[in-house]
């Protein structure tokens, strides 16, 4: 088999070692392996990881797979797994992440994430890391978006969420609910609407995306008896970029927002904090949804869970959403081309 | 045919009589009419409104029905509407609403309200209001929630809506968002909860009602790293009433909160407030959800849609909201006995 060598190539940082992260790697070996069978894989995928780490995981699964070093341009083989190594710094149990690995996660992602701003990489895909084991070991860290946004030197992301069929991008993301108001400014609006419209355009294929931004308050403030900051933010923000023939809606009130019928008027929508745009899309999706990071200089997409320490190395984890993760990351290389 | 006395009786006010309302409740006669061919109808149905005015819309829509004042036990007619006459104050322009006739609709809501007070009827359902016309004419009217509540003399009611599947009650309604995190008070959230578990109770037959309690913040504060709300005021109260034996899980991050999976577990889910609830149950359900509000001495329920003054005296009004509204009326009335 020769390589072939217009395959996007993609890098996998499993994450947290005592998660679910190094069986999701190992599943999805098998998975390639076995769909290898009905169509080549559409990637060359190299996991940043401690190789040991994963080989005794895949003992301990019983999972029959092979571990080699990833060398660029070699061509996959089904049920071979590519590692980039790193070494984690203590041994790894199951269901209890230890904070000296912390370094050995961020590490993997440090890596990872070079590689991709090196163009050896042309994406990114994050499994899940336990932030409060890391704070545990004294490293401030509030998640990966904030980490990459740093190793790139971006001020500002945008979180976006997909199923495949519907987009949510937030306008704030990881903030105390007393505190989204205020973070909801004119400037940092203005800025989360060209990102994203950027990117649905550069990643999406969309020349002309369409996007639907929510209200902040009840009812979209209900002509502000409900809050002012449809009146007095939301809506300048919107007025301003419409005039560069951006395709706008809105701001519309967020319970009525995602209805069959309202979704199909639209290819995103922009909501103003986690809780408001999130629970629709996973209610629907969870297991299949895929986070995406806009506004990197790099693709970056993560599953949609967390490291389900409860069920680490217990045989039972689901690679759906890693599967999906790498599906949109596929695309999105390929868009971008 | 002899009327059935143990047949409930409902109050119905259509609302604002420039939108939708009048029309929906000709179509419910209508509907009714059809329906009773396969099975009786299953309450007696008296419409508090302008008799006139729901002639003459009638017979813009070249609608057939027949009007006749409402008497307590006298056999409904199929496709007759029963009515409680409340006499407009000026002439009806459909899509047009007038300041002038908000007395009316208060009247129609007022003499409703008073005479299920009095058990002349088991349940309240209201139509559509246009909340800012009422304003417009000088009477503070924040909605139909609180009138009903000052009208009963109760100082605390709960918003619930359901889809017949999904049941969603509301910690706070229709506050500013920056306002929401300063109402949730350990008061409040207790008296909601006992609110919300005594009409489960009541009126929808769990003897053990298991509520599942969603944090305010993103990922339920993420163990105080995202606010401290769910250690200071939700975690407290929830075990308070634990020790009274109560089935209540939470607080659980809003984002997860309804997979079908995670449905299954409970028979309600409390929402901090309006957005983080709402927008789910709605992009399933719209059309078919009926708004209850609990902790009232009387049953009330409501359509989940606004007075559609775009489409007002059209002939495309969907009667399905209202149908459920009285669906659940009459289900919640049987319970009650």
């Amino acid at each position: 088999m020769v390589a072939n060598i217009s395959l996007p190539r993609l890098a996998l940082t499993p994450g947290e070692p005592a998660g679910v992260g190094p069986e999701l790697a190992i599943r999805l070996a098998i998975h390639l392996a076995g769909q290898s069978q009905v169509k080549p894989v559409a990637a060359e995928i190299a996991v940043f990881a401690d190789p040991d780490l994963l080989q005794q995981r895949a003992d301990q699964l019983n999972l029959a797979i092979k571990i080699r070093e990833y060398q660029p341009g070699t061509a996959a083989i089904p049920g071979t797994l590519d590692v980039v190594p790193v070494q984690t710094i203590c041994s790894v149990t199951p269901g209890q992440p230890d904070p000296a690995n912390a370094s050995y996660v961020l590490e993997t992602l440090n890596r990872a994430g070079q590689a991709c701003l090196e163009k050896e990489f042309s994406a990114l895909i994050t499994g899940p890391v336990q932030k409060s084991v890391i704070n545990d070991a004294g490293i401030a860290f509030s998640g990966h978006t904030e980490f990459l946004a740093k190793l790139c030197n971006v001020d500002k992301t945008v979180m976006l969420l997909s199923d495949g069929d519907l987009r949510v991008a937030l306008a704030t993301t990881h903030l105390p609910l007393r505190d989204v108001a205020a973070a909801i400014t004119t400037a940092s609006l203005r800025r989360s609407l060209e990102i994203l419209h950027a990117d649905l355009q550069r990643y999406f294929g969309l020349v002309k995306p369409r996007i639907l931004v929510l209200g902040l308050n009840p009812h979209a403030g209900e002509g502000g008896h409900l809050g002012r900051e449809e009146i007095e933010i939301i809506t300048p923000v919107l007025n301003e970029l419409r005039e560069q023939g951006w395709q706008l809606s809105g701001p519309v009130p967020a319970d009525t927002a995602f209805t069959q019928t309202a979704r199909s008027r639209y290819d995103a929508v922009l909501a103003m904090y986690h809780d408001q745009g999130l629970p629709v899309l996973k209610a629907g999706g969870f297991g299949h949804t895929v986070n995406i990071t806009l506004g990197l200089p790099i693709i970056r997409t993560s599953v949609d869970h967390g490291t389900a320490l409860d069920i680490a190395a217990q045989g039972c984890a689901d690679p759906g959403s890693l599967l999906c993760a790498i599906d949109t990351a596929i695309s999105m290389s390929q868009a971008a081309i």
